[in-house]
Formats: C-alpha cells, sequence, structure tokens
C-alpha cells in the first residue's frame, strides 16, 4: 500500500516526499503498534520541522488510546504542521484543533487507496497537501465559514471530554459507516444533546455508507433522522455534505478556509 | 410477557398490583409506539400518586428520543416514585438521577422473562419494589456508599449531555452487551476521559456478555481493559460487579442505600 501510495505521489506530485514511519508496519493485537510506539511515532512526525504535514495511514480504532499523552508532548514545530485523515483518526484531529493547531484537515488517507478507484481520493489528499488546490474542497466550504467534519460515532466518543474542541459558529459536518440506523439516531441524540454542540452554525451530513438492515426497519432515512435531532436541538440542517467513507470523500479543513 | 409476569407476581407478591400501560403493546419501527405515545405513557405513570413505582418495561434503544423533552414536565408524585430498569433504560434512570430524583434503580425488567430461568431475575425485582429485600442487591453494595450502574454504552451516549447525573464519590458499575472488544474500550476511553467522571468514587465492571469476535483478536479481555483506563485516568478500579444483561443481575439502587 505504501509503495502503491508513493508511485502515485512520485507521478502526480513530485514536489511530495513521502515518508511511512515504520511504526505503520507494526501489528500488536488490534492495533498498528503498542499504545507506547504509536505516540512515539505521532510524536516524532509532529514535532520534526522537516515535515510538512503528517498524514495518517488509515482509521480503526486506536486514535484515543494514545490522545491524552500524545497531545501534551507536542510543540512548536508541531503547530506549524498540516494534519490530514478522517474516521478514527478525528480522535486526534479533534484533540488537535481543541489546543488551537491552524492546520487540521478531514480527508482521505493512505490507505484510501485500497478502495475500488481509491486512487482518486489519494491523488485528491496529495492535491490539497501540495497545493491546497480548490478543487478538493468539499464543494460548500466557503472561505468566511469556519467549519469541521467528523465520523459521527468517532465525534460521539469524545463529547464530554478534553478533546472536544469549541465548534461554536462552525458548519459541522457528520458522516457514518456500518452503523446501524438506530445507532446513528442514538449517536445524533447524544452529540446535539450537548450544549457547546449546539452552538454551531449548523449540520450538514455526509454520506451514511453500509447502514446494516434494522430489524424491524427502522422507518426513517439518515436525512429524517439529522432532520429530526437538528429541530429537537435547534440546530440549523444545511443539507448534505460530500464527505464520507469512500473514494469521493472531499477535504474538510477545520476552521477557516486556508489558502496556499 | 405481561400475563406471565403478572401471573408470577400475584403467585408471589400479592401485595404488588401491576398495570401494563396500553403503550407497550404499541409498535412503531424500532420502537413501542411513537414518541409521543412514548412520552405520554411515561408522564401518565409517572405523574400518577396512584402508582409507587414505575417499572421499564424492557430495553432497546428509544428512551433518548423522549428523554428532554418528558424530564422537565414530571411533577412532585413523579419525584416520590421509584423507577426501575436496566440497559437503554438508563437514559432516562440518569436524567431522573440529574435530578435529584431518590428512588432510581438499575435492576431486572419485565422482559426478561423471556430469558432461560428468567423467572428469578422478575422475581428479584418484584421483591425489591415489594419489600427493598437485601438479598435482591448488588452484593458490594453498602448502606455508606453512593453507587450507580449503567449499559456502558448507554452512559457513553449521554456523557456531556443535561442527562448525566453528577457521580462524584460514587462507585460506577458498569456491564456491556454485544460489543465488540474495540468498541468496549472506546467506549471506555471515552466515559473515564470525562471530568466529571474522574470524580467518582471508583469503578466496578459488571457482566460483558455475547461480545463478537474481534478480527484480529484484541489481546485483552474486558478486565484488562477496564484495568486500563481506570489507571490512565487514575480512577480506582474496584473489581467486579453482580449485574449484567442477564438473569443473574442484582439490584443497583443509585445513590446511598435505601432502606424499606
Amino acid at each position: 500500500m505504501a509503495e502503491r501510495v508513493t508511485a502515485l505521489a512520485a507521478g502526480h506530485f513530485p514536489s511530495i516526499e513521502l515518508h511511512f514511519h515504520p511504526q505503520c508496519y507494526l501489528a500488536a493485537g488490534h492495533f498498528a503498534g503498542s499504545d507506547a510506539a504509536r505516540t512515539a511515532a505521532f510524536l516524532e512526525i509532529a514535532n520534526d520541522a522537516a515535515f510538512d504535514a503528517l498524514w495518517f495511514g488509515r482509521g480503526g480504532y486506536g486514535s484515543g488510546r494514545i490522545a491524552e499523552r500524545a497531545l501534551p508532548q507536542l510543540g512548536p514545530a508541531a503547530r506549524a504542521k498540516t494534519y490530514l485523515g478522517y474516521s478514527d483518526a478525528g480522535v486526534l484531529l479533534a484533540g488537535l484543533y481543541a489546543r488551537g493547531f491552524p492546520g487540521v484537515a478531514h480527508g482521505p488517507m493512505p490507505a484510501d487507496i485500497n478502495r475500488a478507484g481509491g486512487e482518486a481520493a489519494v491523488l485528491r489528499a496529495l492535491s490539497y497537501l501540495a497545493d491546497r488546490a480548490a478543487d478538493t474542497l468539499e464543494p460548500s466550504v466557503r472561505p468566511s465559514d469556519k467549519v469541521a467534519a467528523f465520523n459521527l460515532m468517532t465525534f460521539s466518543q469524545l463529547i464530554g471530554t478534553p478533546l472536544q474542541p469549541d465548534l461554536a459558529g462552525h458548519v459541522l459536518m457528520l458522516e457514518e459507516v456500518s452503523e446501524y440506523m438506530y445507532r446513528i439516531d442514538r449517536s445524533l441524540f447524544h452529540v446535539t444533546s450537548n450544549p457547546a454542540v449546539r452552538r454551531v452554525a449548523g449540520i450538514r451530513l455526509g454520506r451514511c455508507s453500509a447502514i446494516p438492515a434494522n430489524d424491524p426497519d427502522f422507518g426513517r432515512t439518515e436525512v429524517e433522522v439529522v432532520q429530526h435531532w437538528c429541530e429537537m436541538s435547534g440546530i440549523p440542517y444545511l443539507g448534505r455534505a460530500d464527505i464520507g467513507h469512500d473514494v469521493d470523500n472531499k477535504i474538510v479543513p477545520f476552521g477557516t478556509f486556508p489558502t496556499a
């Protein structure tokens, strides 16, 4: 996977030099290395001014295991860096943004190359990293708007923790994958019941894919569900967002639009 | 189910008169009636001083749909009542306890009669409702201790909302069912990262049953997982709790021990 992504980058963005940290190749049960190994790798890249960006390799649960201990060890070089990823990596994106890091973005990861048509997703991420190309961005993102994007369950599981960023005035985009509709409903109950989340400018719903069949049928689509919770919570529902666990996943730079 | 529970109660606790609200027999997609019907039924029983207790019929997701609108409509008669249930009903148990209701308890529900050997669970609940019998209580519960009990995911999904009760100084018991080990780990990351939860006196782990196989194997038992998060968060791990989604589920009265 790393070789394919490296070849793709070399062919299209020769200005980019990719470095896959050896930790990416570790395995420790559910995780790509022990918590200590993953913390050390994260800090090594983040704190090294020679790297312009830290690109999360893939999602899958694990960021929450290292966030609390890793984030306080970030220095000035880490603050100047771009961070790009999604899914479970949202835990660290949230914590970085909560600490005021300006270069946090939600978007494709190297592991997306394993999807059918995944090269497009990887090239989009590379294009953002190299040039901040406007056509990589989620199309509703405007320079004057503050935005953030998360996997719904990932965001739910950091509500009420120090990792939760202040999203007052932000457009909050949420996507989901492989969750029952009743769980999408429950997570939206959770997220929209949080007083701080109620200060967002609005919610946009990304794609909710691979939803297992509810028994009995839930009787509501994901749009109806998010509309329900927006109405209950007084949060404006702003429509769909072009994000999701798929190759069309567009870039959402946290905060206001960064210019190249 | 209602007939079997009613017959069981009549045979063993003739002092108890059970009333199954007609809402229990409704069906609306995933739920036992619309949000409006379930809210009305909850309020009708809770606010009627003729009922000593409100016994949640069963779990399954749905309490979160009605909690925010229902709880502010509870009057003085509701405050004097006993509330008994577990699993998803924990959302309302939490909200009631957060509002200072003194009679909140985690324990078996009528639907437990459908389990093999389920009569024992139902009889335990009836014995608690009728007599506050000491042998119905979770065995670590002491009169001087403040305690509370929840399904882990249910509790996670109300963290950071107005439904979250202040559990400072409480022994917090958590049980889980049908969740992957990585999700048990993630929910414990979430719960133990909440600053208010870090003020509990300690955590006891109930049974974690029907855990689907993790691929790859998670490599840690549920006890190792909770010990990890207790160590990370500085919360004392106090051992196991005799609660779970099973017929042995003991009663945990929230707050300090109630005497008959």
